[in-house]
């Protein structure tokens, strides 16, 4: 079976942690992907707060020009909201080709945005085209429960899964898709773990919502029981955000979503650290480094859990594997589909061969790999980056430095074209009234007795002019009427422009 | 028929508004109460930031002890979350029979708690034994929406709803009751204005939250739609928040709900301005006092609609215009029944009486009433109050200051057993291992690019000795066993204890 | 904790198979009864197709009279639908004392009926005001099953659970749900055994229909693994219809339904046949008589993984186990609460002792008990049946013959309010039009290429007038007019009454 | 906007009612989809209970061959079901292209299977490698409903909607679902007329069922409140099977799964009677012919609707029209994409046109259009068939017997994909045991009293040896062991692979 070769999503081959770094780099990392049949990777550049989103990112683009394998491009993860970040922001999407932006709901103090601020970043980002990555979590309940976790004396692994409970994932992503349809933008959840964010999202998708998910190879193949491992390395080899969910039917749920559709794109949040690494918590679960591998084993275990089982047919498995990250961050049709005109990244998929996933014969430098043990069949049999063979049976002939870095122009058809057709038609319209002239009651300028009203500070209100007395009194005279014939009624489900008169009205959106 | 009277579990009588205050006071609600079958309110008491919420508490209980024609009590307003609200929550808890507080997560820059003080104020008032009362908007994006559209000019009754779209009722009510669940806490929903909101009501219920659902008059008989009457103070007239839904089948839908047990109480949110005092907002819309009627048309609505639609029976039309908030707030059984021992707050409801709502034959004193023009099936013939006749054939016999107030004790059982029962199963654990005495990675004490741990800054390690080098590197060796017997597994499920090793494990619960 | 003693209202203690009876009749089943705190049963009088229902009915009450320890009642099994029925029926509702009656929908070619008929017994019962009963698995699917997999050679118990597959008990359920809303009559679901089933209750419910839920003992304690027991005796054990499923998450999700509310009643559905009974089928598993224990342990179960859990409230055990069921088959208050008045059926319940459920111990004499080695939270420390202390510290001082025959009036409250009630609003209205007098198609008397129209045959037509050929096609003129003023507009929801224009409309409901 | 031929697969452009035929016949109707921007139909042979299928269908295309102005196929639909009819359908699927059969759950005595005749006929089907496409509508409860509606008065088309409720449309498709999943097999819904029909599709496929829906242009872009004109013969125009439902909500649901994929093929199901011919019926509504137009209106409403409101984008609105329809019946690529080697059928889409649909401009000979004076904005600008300009700027240019017949091969990968590979691991399995040697009850050869057991029936016995007296009851002891270490547990979900022990197990799939 001859298909595209993949697109992993999600790596972060150069995340740096307390001043260390992943021991798979983007050499490592992309060796990696292309034995597993990806023969591109978006990475995700993470500056810190305080940062130059440029200067982080071109440093990124170095390192990878030299070492990476296989093509590949970058999202780009914003630390902080302000004003700064702006300027920069359009540069990257205008000059650089960085389509795509992670904000995040959780690590609070550090990179966890508000809501106010998330509005105003989804605002920003859709006028420049660019798709809106979100980390989904509730940092400030993440951030109790890990104080009242530690008190108890919980230090290990387990409290990681203990203090980020699923529904701390699902309530994040509800609120990220409440953002997206106020702004009206398209927003991409990283790493879905759980049922509850997933069905999150398909409810969401059910009611019109331009939401994409990204379930990785964690949660499509393990489940978070190993949190609980008596092996201290081996549980915080499994720690990842959001976490693993400890319910083992997650897989089995993800799969079935992604087989028909609620689900579009299969990431790895690839991202390895070493023992050595991961045991600077070893007292203190809140510090143990983030992430697992999964990028070599991405599309094998979608073959294994979901065409070979039936749930899946190959057309959505090249789909979710390779095509709709392609269109989602519009590098199709240049990558994601065979064809005349598009790169020869081109893979042949043999669904009958088996392998027992081990660390001892894994590309990754890393001592654990959390899908120890597992048996997966289908594979590439042979892989082909820019029409030149890099893998064959079993054997890697990957050279450091041949990766190209793939610019990605903003405003992707497959994420935006329901977005621009719904701001024409959304336009909000007031009510054109007489003016108001009866009586209103005298608001003390000082009043002794300060009451201000809830919302009075919350609008722009300082600009306009304090509401004072009204001298018309006289005019003052109840109609009694109640009849109002200018009712306009919204049918029984989503409307796409609000209720309002006719003939007198005039159209401000 | 005969039934208990009616508990209104939501009533603004004395909520102030920029020195202003309610139209209906103790003397005027009450007595539109006892007109509609209602023998007993639980009012708001509103206190501004800042100011004591005992001494506010103590005004209340002396103008409604004052002015009160049938019993009430007395929820409590927290208008801001700091320790020395502590003291006076404990004090209104065990000295003044105060059990239920109202939490906003709405009111930027006001009332408005984030998502930590709301985590902290739900955990002290768990041990207190209070419900915990949630207006569940969410604020930061309301804010947002307000000043968007001030911006276009809509500065109209109309801007209400604009800038308050159902989502944000409803992504608010899935954050409070992700709330309550991981603080283990009765959550009571106020003001249930729209389909969405009550959805995700019914479906935590339906995972097992302890969450109760509270639709008003207003959402149970009208919607949205008068928002864009052309006639200003009318449309002003139906400013409340959340305001109602656009949606027309909204009280069709919350009515089922009703009936099938998965919203519990109906109030009214009875608070009732003059257009006057609406009129403080005529130029900008957020600032028009917010405040609907309904505290005598409260059971009207529901017979006319549920009961007499042949989708709910008399029986639950007892329970959640009575029986079930007497539960809730722990009334229960001297209110909500009728017996021996309880209190003769008794009405016989006349199921076939049939009349036409009208501002101009109510008990309020606003000029308008927003069901004006209605008809309604179903409304008292005599009414009882601590067994006096106070209504009967249509003619109040009401006295001032007749009605007592009533104290209440924490945990209500009707809220707090399946709590108090979860306190003792849900204890966490951690895995007792073995110490991990490999290799750490050496963390540079003051590193030049410093590359801050997310979680690091949220959990309290400060108390905690920073990661040091580990000197015992010659005991490092990698078993390379990933074969692991104790791993736990979760079931498909809520799980109410967390997976753990069984005779190794200490219960830190 | 004091309650009202439990009722256990579906049980089989005569049910014949191939001329054997169960090894617990009513002596043995009231017995173990009482010891698991239940102290009324209602009994399935199951005649055979052919059999006097009366005759059978009476047999069943004189076994009863002598035997029970308890007070008892009971259904009658309606086998085939037929016009004789009908009148045994009407005696048995106005003379006898029964209102429930239950139909099949399995069993093809024995009791299994088909929608048209169960459509007539639905309306016929409606009339009646009994509780409709329904076996819900589609019988046709069941019987394909069970040849595919006879023909491939599986013989054994586990044939029973693959030849009857959880989605052939959802589809009869949603089925049966249709027709009791096409009927408008309240319908009762003997035995959920499975999520699926229990979802499709829960949503039907909330769509306002009445429709009743009753998982059992079984289905709430264990699952169908066991059908795949190396030990053909014990697998045989578990042998009832609809199966235990397979999936072991289903107690967790039956119990979090009846604490919401979503069903309403706990039954056991014990029918206890022994070892050599249930040989009969040792050579196919279709002949394996069906039954499983539960009268004992019910009670003890439901406080065990809903009560004790957390799950569920003290007042919902009472509601599931006793109340519930006594509203449903008008019982109540007779039964089903304790109160001055009502029967002096009482149990304390002891929520602490816990103890291990074995064959050894139990009342029934069957040799298996299906819980076998189940450790169990609460359980009854003293039982009064009739005022009468009949089991207390673990001795059961029963007496034969003590019980006694409730016979139960039509038109339950519980049951029957909403369906009275929507008899009156829901009544079908025509258009009156002109009549329509343009030409028609002139149907040739005997056409020689016969196309009966689809419908003509299912309405009854014979009695109306042949359409023929009309002879004023000179008045035929299309006005070409497409506006129409009386189009009426269904709101988006369920209507009670349908559309239709207002003056002009003859009711004819 | 260059986009390929739309495809209408649901015509029934010769389908006789009491010897008369649709006014539409392959001339008119395939001018009425070139006009749309359709180039090709598949239409429905529909013989009647006793026909010869082959017969039929060869008329069908003589007819076609001649008329057809472009490219057609068929689908033969099947009255009954027997013996004689397999031959025909191996003939049909082997020799002369046909690979989609439709069944009918409704139609009683005339075109209704029962579920055993709908599981083998499913089973035949598949087996051959067709589409099974369901009329799904409940036949049983429909001629009672119809019965009842007729005996109280009502008469006109407003009976039509009354005596097919939403529900009975939802209960068969639920059904059909569940005899889909038995056989596994894949399901097409023809003609998805309600909300609730379609949201049962769309819980099936999120629970991994291979089924396929079908909305219509009907059901997308009107309602069935017209059926209550006052005006018969427009009244009359409305009524087809499922009829359109009075819910004025259902084509904007129905557009939203189309958007999100839940719905997949859009049909017209263009059947068009003359008022003359639906006169048939001018006395009894169930003798009307039933079939709307919707051929030429097709596309632009799915444009008007979805995608001009920012619903859906424009690779949605291919795939709806075209292309999913190519691959469900396998005539993709050749239909329903633009490349080399695909048929020249294409399409230029002016998204920007508007037009007022009137029965004045159509080119249907039916006299009414239902969807007379809604506007439409976006229609075709040029139309290719095989290469050739048959419309432009408003003008046809068809040319009769120009459209050639396709053949379609059987097992069309899009739908038998996945079937095929669950067969290969659904296999089931029963477990090896020792032989049952303890006693068994002896049923009496012939008892006086007889008690069949329900399931004897069911199974094939009469091949078995009956089960007889055991004669060693010597060897029976109970072990009392409950203890049962080969326990297999099925995961929370769906299960390919039913549960059982490893090594002692005989596959038997």
């Amino acid at each position: 079976m001859i298909i595209p070769g993949g697109i992993d999503v999600n790596t972060c081959l150069m995340k740096p942690y307390l001043g260390t770094q992943p021991v798979d780099d983007f050499f490592q990392g992309t060796k990696a992907a292309l034995a597993g049949g990806t023969t591109m990777i978006i990475d995700h550049v993470t500056p810190q707060p305080g940062d130059s989103l440029l200067e982080v990112f071109e440093r990124w683009q170095e390192a990878a020009d030299k070492k990476a394998c296989c093509d590949y491009s970058l999202h780009v993860d914003i630390p902080q909201w302000n004003e700064d970040v702006k300027d920069e922001l359009e540069l990257l999407v205008q000059d650089k080709g960085i389509n795509s932006f992670q904000l995040y709901m959780a690590y609070k103090d550090v990179y966890q945005m508000s809501d106010a601020q998330l509005y105003e970043a989804f605002s920003f980002l859709k006028q420049l085209g660019a798709v809106v990555l979100v980390h989904a979590e509730n940092g400030d309940l993440i951030a109790q429960e890990q104080r009242k976790i530690l008190k108890m004396g919980i230090t290990g692994p387990e409290g990681h899964p203990l203090s980020r409970p699923e529904e701390l994932e699902a309530e994040a992503v509800f609120r990220a898709i409440t953002l997206g349809n106020r702004v009206n933008c398209p927003v991409y959840i990283t790493k879905v773990m759980s049922k509850s964010a997933a069905d999150t999202i398909t409810q969401a998708r059910r009611k019109g919502s331009v939401v994409f998910g990204e379930p990785i190879t964690a949660s499509l193949a393990t489940d978070g029981s190993h949190y609980w491992s008596k092996n201290w390395a081996k549980a915080a080899a499994y720690v990842t955000s959001p976490p693993l969910s400890p319910d083992p039917t997650t897989p089995d749920h993800l799969h079935t979503l992604l087989a028909c559709g609620d689900l579009q794109v299969v990431g790895s949040a690839h991202c390895a650290y070493s023992t050595l690494q991961k045991a600077i918590g070893k007292d203190d679960f809140t510090l143990i480094p983030e992430g697992t591998n999964g990028v070599e084993e991405r599309m094998g275990f979608v073959w294994d859990k979901a065409v070979a089982m039936g749930k899946m047919d190959e057309n959505q498995f090249v789909a979710v594997t390779s095509t709709n990250a392609a269109k989602v961050f519009n590098l199709y049709p240049r990558k994601g589909r065979i064809a005349a005109g598009s790169d020869a990244d081109i893979v042949i998929w043999d669904p009958d061969c088996v392998k027992t996933i081990t660390a001892k014969l894994q590309q990754s430098a890393a001592e654990y790999n959390i899908f120890e043990g597992l048996e997966c069949r289908g594979g590439p049999a042979l892989v082909l980056s820019q029409g030149r063979i890099v893998y064959e049976g079993g054997k890697l002939q990957a050279q450091q430095g041949t990766g190209r870095f793939l610019p990605r122009k903003p405003f992707p058809d497959y994420a935006y074209q329901r977005v621009n057709c719904r701001n024409q038609v959304k336009s909000m319209q007031g009510v054109t009234r007489g003016i108001y002239d009866g009586p209103v009651y005298d608001v003390a300028p000082a009043p002794k007795y300060i009451t201000p009203s809830p919302s009075a500070k919350t609008s722009p209100t300082s600009h306009q002019p304090p509401p004072i007395r009204n001298l018309h009194q006289s005019n003052f005279s109840l109609s009694g009427a109640q009849v109002d014939d200018n009712i306009p009624r919204r049918s029984g489900h989503r409307i796409v422009a609000p209720p309002g008169g006719r003939s007198n009205i005039t159209s401000l959106g």
